[in-house]
């Protein structure tokens, strides 16, 4: 296996931090995203959709999608199991983490890429460029606070997403918050039950990833 | 189990159709989405956070969010399976069923929230209130051109979005392409590939669902 990787982005570091909690070591990849490799001929070659991340198998198969990556992981490495233990927990650490995905890394995505300069015509990932759209930045600020709102009064009553039991779903909340500081948007500091679930999460190893 | 549905919605429309390629019943609850009934009282005691669809658990589990359900019934009625029969192609599946939901699902929500008068407000689901944007329908739009062309191109090669595989990735790109006449996007009369791919799911007994 290859896996396409950008030290510097937070989709990728959602793969990194699983594989450092189960211990895999696979040969990774640098695609410098600053400079735009992931649009070189190269590259292409490799993915036509420009995707990164990306895990490449043996037979040549590739996975795009953080979330298809992280699962196929999990199902060749299932120890410590990151995606939950019992149908039921898999259910709700999937909504979790669909939850983290689309109300919070969307929004910081929103926020970041319709704000950047250098994100001109870059709203979106992919292959299609589009104009960005300054009120969505605004709305990207807005979303983030209903989303740290809602973490901190859920961790008033749970240690992490789904319980006691430390999932993806907790990796995907831990990279969002820290993509967050891209857009100036910290925890806020009276926010005690998501500070300390924060400090919890950013200590274990799997965070340096 | 209960299914709390919404028949003239596409979201829970994507778990019918999984229901129905399964043959699965459970008791089933409508919601009407149109008269605002997630936001009553009643629905909150059930989800406070207003969602539909939602599947029940006989403990009381809550399970929201159209992936997780989907997942969590695959796992308890296994056959026929739609997320995929090896770990590669689960991945694949997920992979393209993620990309449906984003680049298409997404997109037509875009168009559809941010211009529909009835709307105003809602222009992103969930509890709280997002001001419609209108540079934002129109981008919907044009997204949805992109999203079209990629299905076409694809369907010149292959017969399910998985190869000659029937999975929950077809469903949502059924389900997707439904969605699009509510924003007037039929697909395109030259788009050969994508109208033959669409005829052959729309004619499951599945697609009544």
């Amino acid at each position: 296996m290859k896996f396409y990787d950008c030290k510097t982005a937070p989709s990728p570091r959602r793969v990194r931090i699983l594989m450092a909690e189960k211990a895999i070591n696979i040969e990774t990849i640098q695609v410098d995203l600053g400079s735009g490799e992931q649009f070189s001929d190269a590259y292409k070659s490799i993915t036509p959709l420009s995707e990164v991340p990306l895990l490449v198998l043996d037979d040549g198969t590739s996975i795009s999608q953080v979330n298809a990556i992280c699962s196929y992981l999990e199902e060749i490495y299932p120890e410590p199991p990151l995606y939950g233990r019992t149908p039921a927990e898999r259910a709700l650490v999937e909504s979790a983490n669909n939850q983290i995905v689309m109300n919070g890394l969307s929004a910081v995505a929103e926020a970041f890429r319709n704000s950047t300069p250098g994100m001109k015509n870059r709203a979106l990932p992919g292959p299609h460029n589009y104009a960005q759209i300054p009120e969505l930045a605004e709305r990207g600020l807005a979303r983030l606070d209903h989303f740290f709102k809602g973490l901190d009064d859920h961790f008033a009553s749970t240690q992490y997403m789904i319980g006691d039991y430390f999932s993806v779903a907790d990796i995907s909340a831990l990279v969002c918050i820290d993509f967050a500081k891209w857009v100036k948007k910290p925890i806020p500091a009276d926010f005690e039950n998501l500070n300390r679930w924060y400090s919890q999460v950013s200590e274990r190893p799997s965070a340096k990833a």
